[in-house]
């Protein structure tokens, strides 16, 4: 397994209750591709989203966001943390 | 305070060590500014690093980078998180 920070654009206005069910819809199906979301940031003003996950691939977490239908613009696997 | 996630790019095949260095040297100065950097991840191969912090300004947070030698190539405030 791996770490992976996602960002997703395009979310201008992004509100704290959107945020949480965004990833809700994540949690809820995350684990039929073994993936884990932990935690989101959002930039409403710039409308950028961070989601950091732990998964098998990048390919699973594309997966997992496209079904929750908030597929992601950019996906790095970031094995390296501090 | 807020909460930060600035982005660096071009770092290329950086190292845990290298990481580890440059994250030290953020914690070091940081409360000068009353910025706290709470994480990094990092991406060797796309060089991509993601650091989040909590600051007064992302000016606050730019001044530590940059005295710490890695200015960040795009900081943007994440009031939302889950």
């Amino acid at each position: 397994m791996t770490k992976f920070m996602d960002v997703h654009h395009g979310m201008e206005g992004i509100t704290a209750d959107q945020l949480h069910q965004a990833h809700q819809a994540d949690l809820a199906i995350e684990s039929d591709e073994n993936v884990h979301f932990e935690s989101a940031w959002a930039d409403p003003e710039s409308g950028t989203v961070y989601c950091l996950s732990e998964a098998p691939s990048a390919d699973a977490v594309q997966r997992v966001h496209e079904r929750a239908g908030h597929k992601a613009d950019e996906i790095h696997a970031v094995p390296l943390s501090v």
